[in-house]
């Protein structure tokens, strides 16, 4: 069964695979080590679980701030001493063979650095999204990676779920026609005394961290690069909570097909959903940007896809680039193309004029 | 409108296509001229109503040997005089710019000779399934389109599916996990007196007809070429009726990655399905293989995809790739592929040993 798996996987260590005994078994498994870079709610509630999920991957080490949680994640996932880090001697990881693949789940403003500092440890590297403040930074991150020679890739979980693969088909193969109507929303309310709220450390508040989603299901709904956006800021509830980033924005994205997709964020809210009609059909997702418990619909009724773990097939198919040295689906490139988008929003909400996209 | 549709389809004669007045205004509406070439039922109830619903194909003329069919013809869809033909003068298709693409829907001893006239003829094709009696007819049509520098597609309608659309995503995409179960069933109650029932017109009995689906499936939904098959004739109840082809047949088709698709077929029951299992999740369709009205569930329940015209969706992709010069999706070669894996079912069941694939 290893053999098979790591055939499928493309696994080039497949000769220890045999000896492999489970997700922990360290190097030998023919599994790619993994690193998580910060160990907040994402990589103890979502990361780590699904590297037990893997077949491609393995949780190998933890580089942390907070010496208080490396013993309870050391107990929980096999970590040796060797594997753990802390931010200031994290450039060793470059001297450690067990990790092949760095994950950086930091605070945005954090992201460039990272991924640059992993890649010059000659480690490849999945940077959660926004994949960073600026459209800048991005490049430099895309550079850094490129002159190591090695992968990057962007946390777009949904670009692994059954939702996506569909909606990007049906767009891709017009199979309904052209979407006429396009409508993204994605909003929750955000506790005070969270980074996201410090733009120093966000680079912007809900649309940075949320709108994003939204920016990524127009482009791959639409099969198309936008090449224009309108924008405005909410209202603003609570100035002291939303004292350096916008409560809530409003923006419409243009396509060359004539398509105009409506979207909103929120940091005061609740919402969750896309839909997108062509004068065939139409399809709606609410909740649509979940890690799980997705609900679709058609205009034929109920549309229960497959359930699937996100991020453990992110992580897989990451495994199969780097053994394959393909690009990812979801590479740097691709989350630069959105810090571009994302920063012309911004302009567009604080000038009050359309701004053109060329992308 | 009509500028916009032409732009999507990337139709060369857009510049004609503001004049165009709907369906059948002839030359001038930027839209590709289809030849039906035989008006059996399923050009008559299937392919002449979707030509309805295409956006950059129009039904353009009719090739028939019953004349008694014409004027009826004539009137539903405005096809003027000269753009009917009977099988001997055929070949003046040649002079006839109004038709870009010719349909051969004839008995499938008789695609190889159409479709070769065709492409002599000048003219692009789509050729229904299975695409001829023998792979060796097969190659010669392959070869004849080449020559002529037309394209050459075939009737594979579940191709543009929304349904065939997710499981090749899900399948190429190790989504859930490799499918350790595939089972493909389609079979029909055929009436005496069908040419199907003849081996000299149809090449074969459910096989070629219906069987055809389950190899499809199997294929599409494994992501790889089968390396065996092994295979058995059923029974047969009327050995009058089934006098030179099969009743039924069962067969299994082994892939690299130890997957056995489990598929059988009949003219003498009603089956239409497709599950496929991982040991994540599982996926059935029933009906499976209908021209509409599919029926999907997953582990989570009803799955009730987008509704689509799958038969228009495939003449507006064939439209797509005449205009952009590209090689269908269900191209000659795949028709060519699955009659050489047809030879080795047929193979099979009669020497009742696996024969092994290579193709």
């Amino acid at each position: 069964m290893a053999g098979l798996l790591s055939g499928l996987y493309g696994c080039r260590r497949s000769a220890g695979a045999e000896a492999g005994s489970g997700a922990f078994s360290a190097a030998g498994s023919g599994k790619l080590g993994v690193a998580l870079v910060g160990l907040g709610k994402y990589s103890e509630e979502e990361l780590a679980p699904a590297l037990l999920e893997t077949r491609a991957c393995r949780l190998a080490g933890i580089v942390t701030g907070s010496p208080e949680k490396i013993g309870k994640w050391q107990r929980k996932y096999d970590i040796p001493d060797g594997n753990v880090y802390s931010y200031s001697d994290f450039d060793r990881i470059a001297e450690n063979p067990d990790i092949d693949i760095v994950y950086v789940v930091l605070p945005n403003a954090l992201h460039k650095e990272y991924t640059v500092r992993a890649a010059k440890a000659g480690k490849h590297v999945i940077c959660e999204k926004p994949m960073a403040v600026s459209a800048a930074e991005c490049e430099e991150m895309v550079a850094a990676c490129k002159k190591a020679g090695k992968l990057l890739s962007i946390g777009y979980r949904m670009h692994f779920d059954p939702s996506t693969l569909l909606i990007r088909q049906l767009g891709e193969n017009k199979t309904l026609g052209s979407f006429t109507s396009l409508t993204a929303r994605d909003s929750q309310k955000m506790k005070s005394g969270q980074w996201r709220l410090d733009k120093a450390l966000a680079g912007g508040g809900p649309l940075m961290d949320l709108g994003i989603y939204c920016v990524q299901a127009s482009l791959y709904c639409a099969g198309e690069l936008p090449v224009a956006v309108k924008a405005r800021f909410g209202k603003i509830d609570d100035p002291e909570k939303f004292a350096s980033v916008e409560q809530s924005i409003a923006f419409d994205l243009t396509f060359p097909s004539g398509l105009v997709a409506h979207c909103h964020s929120s940091y005061a809210e609740e919402e969750n959903s896309l839909r997108i009609e062509s004068d065939r059909e139409w399809l709606e997702f609410s909740p649509a940007f979940s890690y799980s418990g997705l609900k679709g619909k058609t205009s034929q009724g109920k549309m229960n896809l497959p359930k699937v773990n996100q991020q453990a097939l992110q992580m897989d198919d990451f495994a199969r680039c780097v053994n394959e040295g393909t690009r990812s689906r979801v590479p740097g490139e691709m989350g630069l193309r959105d810090l571009k988008i994302l920063e012309a929003i911004y302009e567009a909400a604080e000038t009050g004029s359309e701004v053109k996209l060329k992308l």
